[in-house]
């Protein structure tokens, strides 16, 4: 496991770093099935203004949210693991070598990579790829206990969104639980409340990733840069 | 790859013609993270009239399900996987062994043993466990294109669960595309309809189980016996 935890790593970073130098900031999206990755893809990516959306979307099989994101006119790639429970950086790099972000970008300041994991609260957490941050999609549906049950992926998320929160009225969702567990595991990641619904969220979502965005391009530009990227 | 599911399979063979020996029906309980799995036990459990229930509990981490069966009265082991994504063979095999099924069925006919995997809808259905049926939990929050993305699982599963039918009024869920997705990878599987809030499924699902037990115990019992087990 090492070793392939090794190589995998190695192309992570060349993944990352030639993704920072075309202004590329890359999020990898993680959640169980149907916990609404897609929707926060599509209700985040039209609430940017500084960088122009595109899409990665790793599935087992089909290409479903591909197709409707492509629908909506964003720029989206598909890889199939046929079987594998998550993506790894080989996949990644597969996809990304035949990106054209500077023809995404147009007149923007850079591209923000949505890449959307196999829908999976266990492995995907464990494996780098080429990610500037790492979006952990949680929902008032899932129960308040899985910070306790699923602790590495909520240790390593740099963003949390609680989604489909018009439906707290219906739910048991014990929210003080949920977040002792969650701040035990990690105490500085934002967590933004969401849902589809009424809208909610996804524009403070939005423009917390552009912050990040920006901070990580400004620091590659730097001389003085220390390999933060 | 070959080798590891070989050997899981062998000791899978060996743990189910062992509990069939000693009348007891173990079912794989698999599904998403938060999809309701530990409803579907305690919901389903007390329900039972032949067999005498007791529950294996796996998860990453944490024993929050296994205290909240023993405290309704019900034998549960906990197996935690450190990690690992779905239960294999041989950590089923540890907990069976120390189980004292005579004890636990009392003057039932039987147990009914309910091995509630890790919260994922992926690499468990990869792995046999020593189980006579697989029980696949979806629900109506997921959303009905889960058969698409995911289609070992439901492929697989003996018997399925649609839960949380109380929010269908709440949420987008196309029944008429999530049947049509699930027909096309299994035809004969019975979908069970059920919620955790009005109660709706859990009588027919009891019955279901415990007619496909004896069903098991009686093919076992015939001293023609095939090997069906």
């Amino acid at each position: 496991m090492e070793d392939i935890h090794g190589a995998n790593d190695r192309i992570a970073d060349h993944i990352r770093h030639e993704l920072t130098h075309r202004r590329v900031f890359a999020v990898n999206v993680m959640g169980a099935p149907g916990i609404g990755k897609t929707t926060v893809l599509t209700q985040t990516l039209r609430r940017l203004t500084a960088l122009a959306p595109c899409v990665i979307e790793g599935d087992i099989e089909s290409d479903i949210d591909t197709q409707t994101l492509r629908g909506l006119g964003v720029p989206a790639w598909q890889i199939n693991t046929f079987g594998a429970c998550h993506l790894d950086a080989p996949l990644v790099q597969n996809a990304v070598q035949n990106m054209d972000f500077e023809q995404i970008r147009s007149d923007r300041a850079g591209c923000l990579l949505f890449i959307e994991n196999v829908g999976n609260l266990v492995c995907p957490a464990e494996f780098s790829i080429g990610e500037h941050a790492k979006l952990l999609i949680c929902s008032v549906t899932e129960g308040s206990d899985k910070p306790y049950k699923y602790p590495l992926a909520f240790e390593r998320a740099d963003f949390i969104v609680l989604n489909k929160t018009d439906l707290l009225p219906y739910v048991d969702f014990d929210e003080e639980f949920f977040m002792k567990g969650l701040r035990a595991l990690n105490r500085d990641a934002p967590l933004v409340r969401c849902s589809g619904k009424t809208g909610e969220g996804w524009g403070e979502l939005a423009a917390l990733l552009e912050r990040f965005a920006e901070e990580t391009f400004a620091a590659h530009g730097r001389p003085t840069h220390t390999g933060h990227e």
